[in-house]
């Protein structure tokens, strides 16, 4: 058992790892053209809970894998949920004006600029997993893991879905369809990177699957809570947004006691598919029970 | 040596070719979500020249490798330059109401959908060359090539450049860096993909990679030379939006008779480039031909 303090210094180990493995992949500032790499920094360098890399990282030590072999996907998930947040905050999407306690990317540089930096952090993620150290077929599998979880049929499947709902009144399976798509996939291919990296057994990879997809949409249904429930100087970022955009969450659907026993449930749920991995899956049981009883 | 009929002929058959693979590639539109694979398909099918297709196939034709062997990179590099239009033409950008004489993707489908289409066609480029069928270090190294020549030392770093030179005046050398950025790296991956897909020697390799980069900015100064004194009808877009913006362009800076002669230099470059590898260079001598003769 991890305690909660243990995990707090573990989380802010791997933060500080996955900040260096993203100043490595991320040209400097100063190289042409220099508003666009300062964009892309300022975007992904220095903030963030940096959440998935810690999956990465967490997973990584339930299987014995070195961190250092780990960067590259850690980095690289990172970078692939960054672009998103840079998409997402554009007016014509959700049209944020502060992120993680400062301005948006759009609002910091101008909005082709923002546009231009997440394209460029998308491919630069694809271009760190082609380039990291493992064998050609498992940087393969890493780089089709992240396809998938971004594409479609996960990350901009999932916010394509989110704004046709804004407005509409979802059923309970279809918002739960909507977050496994858009923040649960890429949750879940955290996960899945490490056991990418070793050889491991369908049913401990379904396992791992498992977990991640459970795990996923808790980590959603806390975050659509922050949002009714969290103290905005903590989060960074103004709470009740989603209510204001009239988008659908899992308090507004069914409460937010009903929400947070389906938390609970899911956190539960996942937890139980750590269990037969025993002692070695510690940190990634506290980083789960961290991320559903988070406050920011 | 390869006729202009003949090579007219191998254009349709290669753009049939690809058309297929796109449309294999691409999710259904009756796929949830079904707005964004509208979007996706509607930019991506049943239109364009696929000149960068070309270029892979006529290369591959040199190389004497089965077209069917390079559908998944002919795709892919085309995803990625569907993309790239589907961003560029956003208000935040070119502000373009016309593309291959249709409307552009925001205004058939609206902004957010469009930012979403190029986010996940750019992502599906990926997954293609990840899940094509050749040996893994192939995938790889085709995968690193487009990632290249896509992010901020290619295509995107040069939509930057395009960006911050509006209405200032460059040099030629640096108009030149932006064409081989935002067009060039692009068109050179073309050439370079099929490379990846056998065993070639460095100077062989080495000759692919100066034809490509000199075809890549002959091909950007004839599109300048285009939007000049071409026709609007056979280009599908209107002429003069360059000058209108106060983009830097090759006659703008030189002159239309400097640029046309620098084209053909130019071309005459890449074209000794091809000499050494005699007839089975014909398709690609050809296409080089037509891509610097091109009237659309």
């Amino acid at each position: 058992m991890t305690s909660g303090s243990a995990i707090a210094t573990k989380l802010a180990g791997w933060a500080g790892r996955v900040e260096r493995a993203l100043e490595r992949a991320l040209p400097g500032a100063d190289q042409e053209p220099t508003r666009l790499h300062s964009a892309m920094r300022y975007s992904a360098l220095g903030g963030g809970k940096r959440i998935r890399p810690a999956l990465v990282y967490a997973t990584g030590e339930l299987l014995g894998i070195d961190p250092a072999e780990l960067d590259a996907a850690a980095a690289a998930i990172e970078m692939i949920h960054v672009y998103s947040l840079v998409h997402d905050d554009l007016p014509a999407m959700d049209d944020d004006e502060f992120r993680r306690g400062r301005l948006t990317c759009h609002r910091q540089f101008d909005e082709a600029t923002a546009i231009l930096a997440g394209d460029a952090l998308q491919v630069l993620a694809f271009s760190t997993l082609a380039a990291s150290g493992a064998d050609p077929a498992r940087r393969l599998a890493m780089i089709d893991l992240v396809a998938r979880a971004s594409g479609t049929r996960g990350m901009a499947g999932g916010q394509a879905i989110d704004l046709a709902a804004a407005g509409r009144v979802l059923t309970v399976p279809e918002l739960e369809h909507m977050h496994r798509l858009k923040t649960g996939e890429l949750l879940k291919a955290a996960v899945l990177l490490p056991a990418a990296l070793v050889d491991l057994g369908p049913a401990e990879r379904a396992r791992l699957d498992r977990f991640g997809a459970a795990l996923g949409l808790a980590f959603q249904i806390v975050d659509d809570l922050l949002d009714v429930t969290g103290d905005p100087k903590l989060l960074g970022k103004a709470t009740g947004a989603d209510e204001a955009r009239g988008k659908p969450t899992y308090p507004a659907l069914v409460g937010i006691e009903a929400a947070t026993a389906r938390a609970a449930a899911l956190h539960a749920e996942a937890a139980a598919e750590l269990a037969p991995f025993g002692a070695p899956a510690g940190s990634l049981l506290a980083l789960a029970d961290f991320l559903t009883r988070r406050v920011s």
